[in-house]
């Protein structure tokens, strides 16, 4: 197939902008001529924004459906580590995601997750050790090592941490970082066991820092953290090493809008836009050798068209040639997958939540930060009734369980400060890194409820309030839909609406209680085994519920 | 051990210069703190030079010898190609190279040489075929896969080629190109098939044409070569995407300068100083993932002091924090190192190179051109005495003749315009890429004597004229010295007066000499098997002498 498009270019490579006829055969650039000029409304041309990471599984989509919403904002491409599903189902989960996500044209780019399970303090559905990793490395359809959270390990030299690194470097695949607040001679070490991205800086000091040491710096915008604000100032000087990456991004976001609204508003900074168009299509493609094209003579003919270089409104995405998004719809159509998964859990009865009281009543508490993947920890006083400790909705301290998933066991309970709920509970089976149910009520008949509408499905979101309940089931790994995945979007929509209404403030109630669980970023977490001090990276066993 | 400099430092990660004080410790950057002023006698500190494609084998020296010279003008680091040792000694002539330049304090990074041989129409003397080179490859001490000149075979999908081509790609090391004149469709087919870089430009369309497929351009200006000034201009916009290479260096212009002459030259065209220091000390580090180190913090310390940003007289040159080199002298003792060679043919005597004449006087004659590795195809007289065809001095038409070095076999003659020789004759074991023996004279004797010269020898470049003789012996591959290099740049410069004294108004006769017998750089060139058409790529077998 071979057709014209034209429009105003912006060509990166020569740092212009003019009117030009780009032809485009066997899904390839085939060449790009200027002409005199162009009509207005044949938009701007320029290459397809990339995600530089993205967990796929946040957007509750299995690959085939996030492309489809993707596209949409003109995203040809991402870098993702199927931690989350790596986590729940090892090796088969990460080829289930390459597989799937082949079969759309999209260009996905997965890496090899380096921390699976992410600690030994969680339990978690599998384990990949150096050997695994080192065959995924080995493969095509890996592009680097990804997010090696255990800094600690990179730290100490820790043998397995140190194998998987040596794989990577040693096929130059780069390695992922995720070490939020390092900084000085940690950051520096960190960085020289070979340690190239960072995508956790919340302040420009502590990016100043790693870039320094020759770290390259992801500027994330998802639907939890949001680093834009403080770190987009950084881009004017350090264009050559900065990226744009979401992380996380839930399925109501993504229909929203993705990498397209950080370049708006980065113009709207007053930055140059070839520094943001480095930032937010080339540089990816250069650090992560994919395979996606950037506009050049002879690329993958990947490109965008866009109403003007302020707003970034996408009107056309095109992927190796074929128009995948035009003006608002998407084009790609659903596929039926097969299902993968690991839940295997009895039903819960509301007794399996108590918390009986002892002499004791200040405890560390869990404080929920709106926005931000980090905890305080607090020391409060908790509410005690007929002999046990519950949840407090006056003062806003809840009860918060986690319950293993992949086998009947004991329940983990701790209270939590800020999370909102006047009514009712939620309960997820997306709970970072193990993917343990979570919840949180403000009372265990609710709690119980989320709980086993979750386990019915054999995993997925849930909220309940007096008789009404709500489910999203996520049948793929506990973690994502098959399903449609505008649709998907709604429904959370709805179910994010009811959590609102349950009480909550936060600005992303299910995405909050996700990494509540998330024991690898401190201070406070909770963990399927208990009560866990992020800071000391240990548990506290003095603090589990009910005591031995 | 644990020092502190003061200058003015030159901070291309923050695109600033400002008066600063290194701390170095255990051999890397601890710290860059800025400081109120320094003197200006302190100098500037700034990233060292690196010369992104040379052959070490050029200089004449082995990599020991190279380093003491190159470090004085603030050259740390290389990127070369063992593909003339290779040539001659295969696989051991590519781990003499790594173990040789390990001995000194200096950054070599070698290739897994991609053509050896490079071509089927000469004698090398070894191979290396795509399981070697995979081999090869997997070394640590391997950086990439190095000058891909069999475009042809990359073109039409050679299986050999396109496996060494995979196995670099497999471990993402990067694929060197060498495609001299390649534009349009066959140079983005050649491209597309993963070679990154190209060091044989020679006009800025070429190189834009190159560029616009995501090639890397290198700007060679080398003693043969010299493509500075028709390439330069490239550099405001295209800085990302270039380097700086010398390819070939002669030992007396590497006594004169190196990467640091380029700079001062690009300085004197008005470029910005970050774009030229983005092309001289950074962009080959971050392409060819090399060990130098960019003055960052943790960095390797690898830099130099040099007197200011317009002359960039090298005060000072420190490799890994140690001073290598000092106000022009190397501070690099000479170590003793054992040979390998590959050299066996028996002393020839004048008859071996009589041409007897036939009914025919027009032949295909190689007109050299100075500064190029190109040549013409002319089509001449050639003169004829006593039945038979000699050199003609007063046309400027000599007797060119190729030896095999391996074996004795019978020799290959042809006819040369433009040498300018007027007496006397030049031979060399220096000869791309297979490294016979190349000799062109005014008559047999002459030519006999200055290749018996090379022969005793067992490798090097010879000067006879009437009873004076002059020999540089190269026992290392027949290819290098392992004496003092600063002693063999003077021989040098002696052999090279006498050449000129000769007759020849070549600005290098015995570079230029090297390159007749190099067949994959058009037009016309002779190997030991005879005449070679480089523009149709096959042998001329109606003009091999004497006629069966």
């Amino acid at each position: 197939m071979d057709y014209k498009i034209k429009g105003t270019l912006l060509d990166y490579w020569t740092k212009r902008i003019y009117p030009a006829e780009v032809t485009v055969k066997d899904g390839k650039i085939f060449s790009i001529n200027e002409i005199s000029s162009v009509s207005p409304n044949d938009g701007v041309i320029m290459p397809g924004f990339i995600d530089s990471h993205i967990h796929i599984e946040s957007s509750m989509l299995i690959p085939s459906e996030f492309a489809r919403l993707a596209v949409v904002h003109g995203t040809v491409a991402t870098i993702s580590d199927p931690h989350e599903i790596a986590n729940v189902c090892g090796m088969d989960g990460v080829l289930y995601m390459i597989a799937n996500g082949k079969k759309v044209p999209f260009k996905f780019h997965f890496g090899a997750p380096s921390c699976v399970p992410a600690t030994v303090f969680e339990t978690a559905g599998d384990a990949l050790d150096a050997v695994k990793v080192n065959e995924l490395l080995f493969m095509d359809d890996i592009y680097y090592l990804s997010e090696m959270m255990n800094f600690p390990g990179v730290l100490y030299n820790d043998e397995q941490v140190m194998l998987k690194i040596a794989s990577a470097k040693k096929i130059n695949k780069p390695v992922d970082g995720h070490a939020p607040g390092l900084r000085g001679k940690q950051a520096e070490a960190y960085i020289a066991a070979g340690i190239t991205t960072d995508h956790e800086c919340f302040t420009e000091e502590e990016a100043l820092d790693k870039l320094k040491f020759g770290m390259k710096i992801l500027i994330r915008e998802g639907s939890a953290a949001k680093n834009f604000e403080a770190l987009i100032g950084l881009l004017d000087v350090h264009h050559d090493n900065i990226m744009f990456c979401s992380d996380d991004k839930h399925p109501d976001s993504l229909v929203a809008g993705h990498i397209n609204v950080l370049c708006k508003r980065a113009v709207e900074k007053g930055i140059d836009i070839f520094k943001i168009i480095q930032s937010a299509c080339i540089n990816p493609v250069l650090h992560y050798n994919m395979r996606s094209g950037m506009l050049r003579i002879g690329d993958p003919a990947d490109f965008i068209i866009v109403d003007d270089l302020e707003n970034f409104n996408v009107k056309q995405t095109y992927i190796d040639g074929v128009l995948v998004a035009s003006e608002g719809k998407t084009l790609i159509k659903s596929i039926s997958e097969k299902m993968i998964n690991k839940f295997s859990c009895d039903e819960k009865k509301p007794s399996d939540f108590l918390i009986e009281a002892n002499d004791e009543d200040m405890f560390p508490v869990i404080e929920a930060l709106d926005g931000q993947l980090i905890t305080n920890r607090l020391n409060l006083r908790v509410k005690k009734e007929n002999g046990f400790f519950v949840s407090d909705v006056s003062q806003d301290i809840l009860k918060m369980v986690v319950v293993n998933r992949y086998t009947t066991a004991a329940v983990a309970k701790a209270f939590i400060k800020n999370f909102g709920l006047k009514q009712g509970a939620l309960a997820s089976s997306v709970a970072h890194d193990s993917h343990n149910i979570v919840a949180v009520g403000v009372d265990d008949e609710s709690i119980c409820r989320a709980v086993n509408l979750v386990i019915k499905e054999k995993g997925g979101v849930s909220c309940v309030i007096d008789k009404e309940e709500l489910v999203i089931g996520l049948p793929v790994a506990g973690l994502m839909s098959a399903d449609d995945g505008f649709s998907i979007a709604n429904s959370y929509t709805e179910i994010d609406k009811m959590a609102k209404k349950a009480g909550s403030g936060l600005s992303a109630p299910f995405m909050t209680l996700s990494f509540m669980a998330l024991l690898v970023i401190p201070s406070l977490k909770l963990s399927d085994k208990g009560l866990f001090d992020g800071d000391k990276f240990e548990l506290l066993p003095q603090y589990i519920f009910p005591k031995a």
